[in-house]
C-alpha cells in the first residue's frame, strides 16, 4: 500500500467513552460545571484523540519553507528573496516562531520543501526539496500530481519521524512569499467561497496590490479548474510545497493520534486539503487561533473548529501554534491538578 | 493626605514617547509590520505605561474572598460555606488559580476581606477583613463608606506591598459566593446597562434562578440609590468587600505604574469602580479575557477595553489573569528577541 492510502486509512474517529470519561472527571473538579470554558472543550477534544487526557511534553513545530511561481504577477509586499532569508533566520532562532516555541519549550523542525532561491546546506536545515518553486498558477498547474504527492509524503515523513521519538503534540507553520494567494485559491476551490471573500492583505499589500491578488485567484481558478473533491489534484494546481507537506504533518498526526495545532490561514488550507483526503482529520486539529486574514474565518467555519485564540495575528511560520502549546498545558494542568470536591471538603450545589 | 487620595492624584496618563518608541521597534523586526496583532499591542500599550518595554518577573495574582449577604435571596447555586471552603482549597494550592498561577510561576495572595464562615488562622492566609460579610443589599446597604474606603485601603496596601518586593504585574482574583450578583448590581450602576443585561448564571443558576437574580439586582439599585459619580458610594451601597479590595488593587498598581490582568466580570466591576475614582487608571488595564458572564461585555465596551482572551471561562479566582501572563511574557519575548530585519539580513519590501 502507499504511504498516503496508509495514513488515510489509518485515520479513525474519535473515542467517544474517553470524551465521556474526561467530562465526568472536570465534573468533579472544584469549580462550577463547564466554568473553565474551552480548556475543558480542549481536555475532552483531546481524550476522544487520543484515549487519554491530555499532556504535553514534547511539542513539535513544523515551520515548512517552499516558493511560489505565482509572485511573479505581483501578489505579494515582499521580494522572493525573503523565503530564503527567513528560512536562514528559522536556523538562527531569530525568528518570531523560534522565540515564541523556545517559550513553551517546543522544538522548531525547519524544512525546505521547495525554496527557489539555493540555500547552501545550513546546519539544522532539513531539506525534503520536490522542485525549487511552484509554477505560476495563474498561467498553469502550481506542480505535478506526482510532486503534490511527493510533497504531502515528505511532510507526514517528518511527522512520522518525531511521533516516533515521543512528540505530543505538532504545530504546523510555513514561510513562502506569495503563499497567502496559493492558500486563498485552494480555501477557494474546497469551500466554494468566491475569491475575495477568501483572500487578504498577506505581508500587507496596498489596495491595489490587493485587487490584483483577488484577480490573480480568480484566474488561478479558471485557468486549473480543480476538481474540489480531490485533495491532490487541488494541490497540484493550486500548489505550495509547503502546503502539501502540512497536509501530510496533518495526516500523520490524525492517523498516529497525535493532536494538532493548526497555525493560521495557510496552514488551515492544508487542513482543507487534509478533510477532504480523510475527513476523520477533523477530529485531530485543534485551531490555535483564528487569523487576522479574512478567508481564515471560512476555512474554520468549513472545518467545524472553533479557534482559541484570537489575537489579529497574521504572520505564520507557527507562531499561533506555539501560543497554543500554553493552552494545551493549561487544559492539562488543570485536569490532572485541581482538587475534587470530595478530596478539598468543598460543598456541591445547595 | 489619606490613602486613597494619595493614589488617586498619582495616577497619571500614558507616556506617549514611550509608546511611540516601542512601536518603531515592533517594525524593524523581521515580520510584517503589525503581523503580530495584539502582541505587539500589548507591548506598546505596556511600554506607554511602564515608560519601559513588557518584562514579567514576578507576577501576583490577587485572590480576595468575601461573603455576600444577598445570598439569603437564594441569587447562588453554592451554599456560603462554599467561600471559606474555597479559600482552604487556595491556600493548599488544589484550586484552579493555584494550577494556573504554578504553571507561569505566579505568585497567589490569599486574603481574607470579609469571609462569613469563621476560617481560623490557616498557614498562608493574609486576613484583612472589614467585617464577617456584607449586609444583604435587596434590603440595604452592603456596607458603610467607612467600610468601602477600608476595604479599598487593604487592597491597595496588599498591592504596594508586593510591588516594593518587585512585582512586575498584578492579577486580580477572587472568589465569594453571591458577588456576581454585586457585580451585577456594580455595572448596572456605573454604566447604566439594564439589569437584565449585566445579570448572568453565575455559578450556574437555572431559568427561575436567574429570574430572581434579575429582580434582586433590580431592587439593589432602587433600594440603594447609589450615585453612580461617587466610587465609594457605589461599593458601600452595592458591595463586595472583595471588589472593594480589587479596586484598591487596581489603583496602587495605576499609581505605581504597574500593570494590572483584569481578570473576568467581578474583577470587571472593580475596575469599573476604579475608573470612577481615577479616570486614568484605565490605562493600567489589560483585559486579560471576556467572561461568558454577559455582563463582562457591557464592562469591557465602558472601559474601553479590548480582550486578550475569550475562551468562554466564567470562574474568577484570577484564572484569565493567570493565562495573560503566558501572553504578557510572550509579547516581551517578542519585544526582546525576534532579530531585526537588518541584523538578519532580511530583505524589506520590494
Amino acid at each position: 500500500m502507499d504511504p498516503l492510502t496508509r495514513l488515510r486509512e489509518a485515520i479513525g474517529g474519535p473515542h467517544g467513552e474517553a470524551a465521556d470519561a474526561a467530562r465526568r472527571h472536570l465534573d468533579t473538579l472544584t469549580k462550577p460545571p463547564g466554568s473553565l470554558g474551552r480548556l475543558e472543550e480542549l481536555a475532552v477534544r483531546w481524550s476522544a484523540l487520543t484515549g487519554r487526557p491530555p499532556r504535553v511534553t514534547a511539542p513539535v513545530l513544523f515551520t515548512l519553507a517552499a516558493d511560489h511561481g505565482v509572485v511573479a504577477e505581483g501578489v505579494s509586499a515582499y521580494p522572493q528573496s525573503v523565503t530564503a532569508q527567513m528560512v536562514e533566520n528559522f536556523l538562527r532562532g531569530g525568528a518570531a516562531v523560534n522565540v515564541l516555541a523556545r517559550q513553551v519549550g517546543a522544538r522548531v523542525v525547519v524544512a525546505d520543501l521547495g525554496v527557489a532561491t539555493p540555500l547552501g546546506a545550513p546546519e539544522g536545515l532539513i531539506v525534503r526539496r520536490v522542485a525549487a518553486g511552484t509554477g505560476n498558477i495563474a498561467r498553469g498547474p502550481a506542480m505535478t500530481r506526482e510532486q503534490a504527492r511527493a510533497a504531502v509524503e515528505a511532510g507526514a515523513g517528518l511527522a512520522e519521524e518525531a511521533i516516533a521519538q515521543g512528540a505530543d503534540l505538532l504545530g504546523t507553520g510555513e514561510m513562502g512569499i506569495g503563499n497567502t494567494t496559493a492558500a486563498s485559491a485552494i480555501t477557494a476551490a474546497i469551500t466554494g467561497a468566491a475569491a475575495e471573500r477568501v483572500t487578504g492583505r498577506g505581508t500587507g499589500v496596498d489596495e491595489a496590490g490587493w485587487e490584483r491578488k483577488v484577480a490573480v485567484v480568480r484566474r488561478a481558478l479558471e485557468v486549473n479548474a480543480p476538481d474540489a473533491r480531490d485533495g491532490l489534484d487541488v494541490l497540484a494546481r493550486l500548489g505550495g510545497f509547503e502546503i502539501a507537506g502540512l497536509t501530510g504533518v496533518i495526516l500523520a498526526g490524525a492517523a498516529h493520534r497525535v493532536p494538532i495545532a493548526l497555525d493560521g490561514f495557510i496552514a488551515g488550507a492544508a487542513a482543507l486539503v487534509a478533510v477532504t483526503l480523510a475527513p476523520g482529520a477533523r477530529h485531530a486539529l485543534f485551531a490555535a487561533h483564528r487569523s487576522a486574514e479574512p478567508g481564515h474565518a471560512v476555512t474554520l467555519r468549513h472545518l467545524g473548529l472553533e479557534p482559541y485564540l484570537e489575537l489579529d495575528m497574521r504572520l505564520g511560520e507557527g507562531t499561533g501554534a506555539a501560543l497554543f502549546v500554553h493552552l494545551a498545558r493549561a487544559a492539562a494542568a488543570i485536569y490532572a491538578e485541581v482538587a475534587t470536591f470530595k478530596s478539598a471538603g468543598v460543598d456541591g450545589p445547595a
